[in-house]
């Protein structure tokens, strides 16, 4: 599919990407941007998340670590985006794990400023509000159901929706893309998923326009990357260190030729 | 020793180990944890502290970066933990250096939950109450006196204690273990202690039947890959980074014929 | 210049450097200390503000994620550091981006406390009260007028001012120094800024008789290392990881040799 342009916008506005996001990840966030000729900032004050907001072109949140403090700060920063018409993008990360972590999740997306819910099969069937046993749900089995669930919680929230896995979906109401890129390798480290959502931001900070298409053209550019340092580096923590650098390097002859991006059936 | 078992217990069983722990080394004690082949789950709000401990096979506390907040919730998460028989590991980081730390460490030992009480020659004798000046108290000289301390503090605790060092003490009221690898360049990294108090969560989790040959087993797995690594790469940042991948390929063969676990005379 | 003797002073002294610090960088901070052969601290509890702080040789500062509880323990331990004299850096990081930053540090240096005030040309300019547009501001153009406006707020607030860029200005009420070491590729990493007021904060808790030149060695000491990194490393996060490794091995020769440290005209 052609993307080229989603990649050329990001290097070409730099976009100023907004975290409220995890303290474990939080550097790798802030260096992925970075790496993609885009400006991280990671804030969390009450005091300054309306206006740290409203000076970035997109706002990426993880639960990871959530707090009550951070939650109230989200709130702030999701009204904040939403006056000015700023993307939002929602990892929920560890959806299911807890209640608290499932009332977080709804009261976030309740507010109806979320552009983008991000998670892996079982923390989206969570969000979704289905019932079903998560392990396994990341199965070639019941991934073509995985589409329709992600096209419906796309529907009732009004927001793309991505499905992190083997094959990423990338969803809205109506239209699901795949995402075939990517390695086995990237499941063996700490941040890979959290830095995903933030090269997703990237992505749709610089093409608010299309942001279902800007998120597959981010998730398969950050995954050639991996794919080139996974060819490089086999082991996992010098293959982190080399997807910072590959997707620095990569070239929009990359993205063109090597994505395997399509429409769902 | 033989302590294959242990490892092919970590690898076979995943155990899924949660931390509260420090914002310094977040990111290493959760990759550490998953070069084992193991679960890492940070969280540390309160509402979420018993719902998230009781997922776990063990739970790691670290106190490097405490406050009122984090304390709160590990002890909620120590009450959820002892409910459940799931094992409690407590790096009483920085003991010794406040009045507060003092007390905290106070706090969570008297709640009765904590399994292995790991910290360093000058942390274990402040929390073991000693007042000597805690300065060159990790020399071959008082060694010997060490692991008595060690024993005493196992018993008054009836807790397993950890002190790493030169050779490291794994102690119980009976029986003190000493594991003799390692690398001196681990001590030029920030995070070689948190992490290993992280590998320790991780082998107790699995092995929750024998906590101490566990603790010494995983000491010893985490400090052969020390040596490994320091071989490959001699310089602090470059070992550090090896450090995960050589822990991530060590083989039961080398636990098996590098381990220098001993029976302390 | 000559310089030998602050880089010394780091290795004999081995000064503990107290840290309240962003969630970002914090890992990175840290591990630079450490690799100048001193013992970094960071904690950021009000509990313990005090007592950590007076346990150290400098205490470093930086607003990158502040909140209302990290502001409060700034104000304490900066207290208990005025009370010792010992010497206060603050990274004045991200002022004018939001109202609440810029009237925080207002009140930080309200409190007559710090001896470095540290941050880039915009930083700067907006912490010396000038309202003129800061995007710009570091260019040769502007280079001499930056210098006054350095030593203007040296003077104002009775502390050494640090402005980075590709030359850096440390700057007394008299005198200013310039730094012109350095590497372009150090902007293409997050926490390169902050890392650099850690090494003021070293070298200044090791030579406190001397603030200003301290601070212009520590500079010129991680800079150099800097530039002898990108010569092995030209990626971002090779560069990076190279960066402590060659700071580490930084010889008071290369520092002798290499700096270009100039009395501004």
């Amino acid at each position: 599919m052609k993307l080229d342009h989603f990649l050329l916008a990001v290097r070409e506005k730099h976009p100023l990407v907004h975290h409220i996001t995890n303290w474990v990840t939080i550097y790798d966030c802030a260096q992925i941007v970075k790496s993609l000729g885009a400006s991280p900032v990671m804030a969390h004050a009450s005091e300054e998340a309306d206006a740290m907001t409203t000076l970035g072109s997109a706002l990426v949140l993880n639960i990871g670590t959530l707090t009550s403090d951070l939650i109230a700060s989200m709130k702030r920063s999701i009204e904040a985006a939403k006056h000015k018409r700023i993307p939002v993008v929602l990892d929920v990360c560890g959806a299911g794990a807890t209640v608290f972590r499932d009332r977080v999740c709804a009261e976030l997306l309740d507010t109806n400023g979320v552009t983008v819910i991000k998670g892996n099969a079982s923390e989206i069937a969570r969000v979704a509000g289905l019932s079903v046993a998560t392990r396994g749900v990341d199965t070639g089995h019941v991934r073509e159901d995985l589409v329709a669930v992600a096209k419906g919680l796309a529907k009732t929230r009004n927001a793309v929706v991505v499905v992190t896995g083997e094959r990423d979906i990338v969803a809205t109401a109506d239209t699901a893309y795949l995402v075939a890129n990517g390695h086995p390798i990237m499941a063996k480290v700490v941040g890979t998923g959290c830095m995903a959502n933030s090269v997703i931001g990237t992505f749709v900070g610089a093409s608010p326009e299309n942001p279902a298409l800007a998120a597959a053209a981010g998730l398969a550019a950050y995954e050639i990357a991996a794919e080139q340092a996974a060819a490089l580096c086999p082991t996992p923590m010098a293959f982190k260190h080399a997807l910072f650098d590959c997707l620095y390097a990569l070239t929009v002859e990359d993205l063109a030729t090597r994505n395997q991006v399509t429409v769902a059936a």
